[in-house]
């Protein structure tokens, strides 16, 4: 890869370390400067329905911002590719997080699409799982 | 939207439901034709761990398909989004399965990126998770 490649996968991994301190802040103000805010965005948060476009996505954020009172993420096997000026993002978060009093680590699967714009990267899209089953290739069978 | 762009988004939907026909098929030439085979591959079977890789996606692929006797989807909800070589889609897989005589219907969200080859648009991330709670801002509230 070219060093204007690099650098732009450096940008983007920039990028997505921006949203998982913008969601540890739980402040909505800096959700809105890391999202695209127009219909094509989309998110998936885990185990939830797929949510369409900024608005309905951004109610989503205020919610989970005012039913927890902290959120810590380690970001881990974080991948990176860019074509022109849109990128994807797979990486596990690793969270520890209270809600409501109570304390949680889980390990959650993460894809991210980024798009470039004037201002830097921006999120399109967010799709976030849980890991139900170990790594298997039969899991009903494990 | 231009023309060109029209085209690319049909182009991509058109990838998209190949996946799927490739899927049901149960036959991994056909999943060969339709996956790039390179390195920044990778896939999240509901549920799973992530794999990585071309052959390693492959080899879970040949598992699956070992372990299933039918699989038919209705695709809904597809939308896609084209910015030059790279496109990605989300959709919901409705899945009427039968595995070892068990037959089951599921809801399955999926996020796919596909990338621009000299042969046609070819998958190279395909994201896919259960929804575990109803659509609701709060879900353990529910």
């Amino acid at each position: 890869m070219d060093d204007a490649g690099e650098r732009d996968r450096t940008a983007v991994r920039e990028a997505n370390d921006r949203f998982y301190r913008a969601f540890e802040s739980l402040d909505l103000a800096e959700m809105d400067q890391i999202w695209a805010h127009g219909d094509e965005v989309a998110c998936v948060h885990p185990g939830w329905n797929r949510l369409h476009g900024w608005e309905e996505v951004r109610r989503s954020w205020a919610a989970i911002f005012q039913s927890t009172s902290e959120m810590r993420f380690t970001i881990t096997d974080v991948r990176a590719e860019v074509r022109g000026d849109l990128a994807w993002v797979h990486c596990t978060e690793n969270i520890i997080s209270e809600t409501r009093g109570r304390l949680s680590i889980t390990a959650i699967l993460a894809t991210n699409v980024f798009e470039r714009h004037p201002g830097g990267w921006r999120v399109v899209h967010h799709h976030a799982s849980h890991i139900l089953a170990p790594r298997d290739p039969e899991p009903e069978a494990a």
